[in-house]
C-alpha cells in the first residue's frame, strides 16, 4: 500500500486498509523499542513540534520519544506559557510555527475540529493528539494495536467501551476504529453521560454493564472527570462506582479471560478498583508502550517514510 | 572577514561589514532549511543554553531549532520555574549556568542592559534575545535580511516603523542596523509613544503615517500592547487604529508595491488589518523562516565556526 | 570493580569502594567537558527521563546535560503540569513513564522515601535526585569529588556543614558519604535547626561556629530557607547570619586556606556574605561543573555501562 495522507486527524475518514497498514508499521516499531540501542537513523533531519493547548505530559512525551527513536528532533510548544497568552490566533501561532520550518505538527486542542482547521490551512502534516470532545486517533490506534496483539483477529470480538462516553474523544476514535475492524462495540454508561444517538458511530448502547459483561473479550474503562459530578451529571461517585466500576469479582460474568485497557491516567476506587488494574487481565502498561510504536509508525509515514525501509 | 566577536549584545556597536558578514553566513543558512535533510554535523558536541526572564515561546524555540538543525544540543531555563524564583541573583544564576559548560547563552530579560551586564561576567559568548526596551538584534537582523531579499540593495529605501516606538526594542534595533546600511528610516506614532528625542538613533520622527506612506518601500507594523491604553498612553484602540493602522486601502498611498513586516503576534484589527496581514504584500511568515536561518548563522559564528565550511 | 546496582538511592547504603569507583569514573567525564567537542557515542538510542515532582532547574538540567553528552536522549517530565495534577498516584506516573521504555529514571519528590519506593516497583533504574529530608546522593557525590581534587585524601580532614541540617538532605547525604571516606564532620547550626540526635550519621554536632573554626579544611554552607524563621524556628535572618553566617573575616580563624561549599543558589549576606561566596576559597562554580560530571558517571554506570570504555 502506498501512503499519501499528509495529516491524521480522526479515524471516521480513514479506511480498513489505512488502518491495517498504520498497524503493520507499528509492528517492528514496537520491536525497536525492546532493543538495547533505541534509534534509527531514519528521520536524521527532520523535526516535530508538538503544540498543546491542554496540558497531556503523556501524551506529548510519548509523542517525543516516537520522534527521536527514529532520529528527528523535536520541539515542545505549551501554550499556556506562549505568544497565545497575548492573544494571538490559532492560525496565526500554527502558521508561525510551519515557517520555522518543521516536517509535523502535533496538535491537542480543547476545541472539536482545531487539528482539522489547521490542517486545511497548513501546508506541513498535522497529526491530531485530541480535541475536544472529537476525536483521539492515536489513543484509538494504541489500543487496537493492543487489542489485536491478544485477541487476534477482532470481527465479530465483543468490547464494551465503559463511563463518560458523551465526553470522551477516546471513546469515540475507538468505536469508528474498532467497527472499521469488525469488533462488535457497546458503549455503556449512566443516560446523562450517554445519550442514545451515540450509536450512529456504529456502537450499540446500553446502561446495564452486567447484563453486557457475559461473553465480552474486552472492556475499557473511560476516565471519569471528577467534575462531572458537580455539574449534577452524576449523583456520587460511589453510586457511579457501584454501577459502572470495574472489579475483578464483577469481571468474572464475562466467563472468560477479558482483556482490561484504559487510557490513564486511572482514577483508582471510581471507574477501576486496584485488584483489577493490578491483575494480570490488565494490559495498562502494554498500551502505554504501543502508543510509542504506534506514534513512531505514524511520524515514519506522514514524513514520507515508505514501509519497506523502517528497521535500520 | 574574521569573526572574532564573543557576544552578539547590540547593533549599536555593531558595524556595517559585520552586518553584511552575518547576512551572507545567513543565506547558505537558509538553503539548508529548504533541504529534505535539515541538519549539520557542524556543532556536533556543542551546546548552547536559552535563559529566559519572559516567556517568548517563538524566539526561543527559534533559538532551539537553529542550534539543532547545526547538530548542537540545548537546554532550555524558563526563569519563572528556576530557582531565581528562590531569589538567586542573575549573575549567580548565569555562572552556575556557565560551569556546567555550554558554549553559548542566549538571554532574555525585562531589564535594559541585562544582556550586556552579562557578558562582562561570563566567559561563554551571549546572545542578547531581548533585554527590556533596549535592543533585539536578532529580530532586527531578520528583518534587514528579509528585506534584502525582497528589496535588494538598501540604501537610499524609505522604511517605516510604525507604532509603540517608545517602548520597542524591535524598533530600536532595526534603525541602528538599517540606518548603517543607508536606508531612510521614519518612526511613526502617537507622541505618547514617540518621543522627539528617538531621533537620536538615526531615524526621523512623524506623527502623520499617511504624509510618510508616499515612496515607503517597507512598513514594519509594532505590536501594541493593550497595556499601554490603561496607562493613558493611548486614548482608545479604535482611536489608535484609525490613525496607526494598517489595511491595503491605506498602502496604496505608497504608489508601489510595499512590503509589510511585523515581528509577530499580530494584533489583528489594532496595529494591522487582516486584509493587508493575509496579502502577499506581507513577508510575516518569511520573517519567521529568516529567524531560524539568522539565528543559525549567529550560533555558528559565535561558537567558532569560519564561514568557508558552513554548508556540510 | 563491578558495577551491578540498578540504582542509586543515597550513600547510607552505597560502600566506600562504589564511592571511590563513581567518582574515578566521573575523572575522565570531567576531562570531556573540557574538550571542545563535548559528545560521546556511547550511550546513542539510551534515553533517560527526569520526573521531578520539585522545582530544580538546576539538577534537572544537570542531568539532562550530562545525558546528552553521552549521547543519550533526554525527556522532562515535570509533575506540577502533568497527570499528577489529575489525581493520579506516583506509582502508576512511573510504570506509564517505565512503560515507555526509558533506560534511566531520575526522580525528585518532596517525600523522604519516594525514589526507593520506585526502585522497588521499576524494573528501570532510579536515581535519587532529592527525596524530601533524607538523600541528594549525586548533590553529596559532587560534593565529594570537588573536596577531593583540592584536599586529596579525606581521611582525617575536618570538615563543617553549617546552618538548617536538620531539613537538609544534602547534609544528611554528605555526612554518610565523607564519614565513610574517614573525615571528620561536625554538623554546626542553632539547636533548632539541628536536635542532637543527628549524631547518629556519624558527624559531630556542634552550636558554636567559631568554637570549631579552627583547624577546618573546608565548610559547606547549606542553604537557609527563608520559611524557617515565618515557623518560628529561627529568631530573625539578621541574628542567624550573626552566628552562621559565613565571611572572609570569621573564615580567617581557621588558620589555613579552608575550602567553601554552597550546594546553591545562595542567599548572599545570609549564610554567605559576597566577599567569601566571591573569593578564590570558595569553589561553588566547579561544585556545578563537577556535578555534570558525577551525573555523568552516574548515567553511565546505571545504563551498564563497564568502566574501561568511557572515553571515546
Amino acid at each position: 500500500m502506498d501512503w499519501r495522507r499528509k495529516d491524521l486527524l480522526g479515524l471516521a475518514d480513514v479506511s480498513r486498509e489505512e488502518i491495517r497498514f498504520i498497524l503493520q508499521t507499528a509492528k517492528p516499531m514496537k520491536d525497536i523499542l525492546g532493543r538495547p540501542v533505541k534509534k534509527l537513523p531514519t528521520l536524521r533531519g527532520k523535526s516535530l513540534v508538538t503544540l498543546f493547548y491542554e496540558n497531556s505530559t503523556r501524551t506529548r512525551t510519548s509523542f517525543e520519544m516516537a520522534g527521536k527513536i527514529l532520529g528527528a528532533d523535536t520541539a515542545s510548544i505549551a501554550v499556556a506559557q506562549s505568544s497565545v497568552a497575548k492573544g494571538e490566533s490559532l492560525v496565526d501561532t500554527a502558521k508561525t510555527i510551519q515557517a520555522m520550518r518543521p516536517d509535523l505538527v502535533v496538535i491537542r486542542h480543547p476545541a472539536s475540529g482545531a487539528a482539522a482547521f489547521l490542517a486545511r490551512v497548513l501546508r506541513v502534516g498535522v497529526i491530531n493528539a485530541g480535541d475536544g470532545q472529537h476525536e483521539h486517533p492515536t489513543q484509538a490506534l494504541l489500543d487496537i494495536f493492543t487489542l489485536e496483539e491478544h485477541l487476534d483477529d477482532l470481527a465479530g470480538k465483543k468490547i464494551l467501551i465503559v463511563g463518560d462516553v458523551l465526553h470522551s474523544r477516546v471513546a469515540r476514535s475507538n468505536a469508528l476504529g474498532l467497527t472499521k475492524l469488525g469488533a462488535e462495540v457497546v458503549f455503556i454508561g449512566p443516560p446523562t453521560l450517554l445519550p442514545a444517538e451515540m450509536q450512529t458511530l456504529g456502537a450499540r448502547v446500553s446502561y446495564d454493564l452486567d447484563a453486557e459483561l457475559p461473553g465480552a473479550d474486552a472492556v475499557m474503562a473511560l476516565r471519569l472527570q471528577r467534575e462531572r459530578q458537580q455539574k449534577g451529571l452524576l449523583p456520587t461517585l460511589r453510586e457511579y462506582s457501584r454501577l459502572y466500576g470495574l472489579s475483578r469479582a464483577r469481571l468474572q460474568q464475562t466467563g472468560k479471560p477479558t482483556l482490561i485497557l484504559h487510557p490513564g491516567p486511572m482514577n483508582r476506587g471510581v471507574e477501576i478498583m486496584s485488584d483489577l488494574a493490578d491483575s494480570t487481565q490488565a494490559v495498562i502498561e502494554e498500551q502505554v508502550t504501543n502508543g510509542v510504536a504506534v506514534r513512531m509508525a505514524l511520524i515514519y509515514l506522514l514524513m514520507g517514510g515508505g514501509a519497506a525501509d523502517v528497521v535500520a
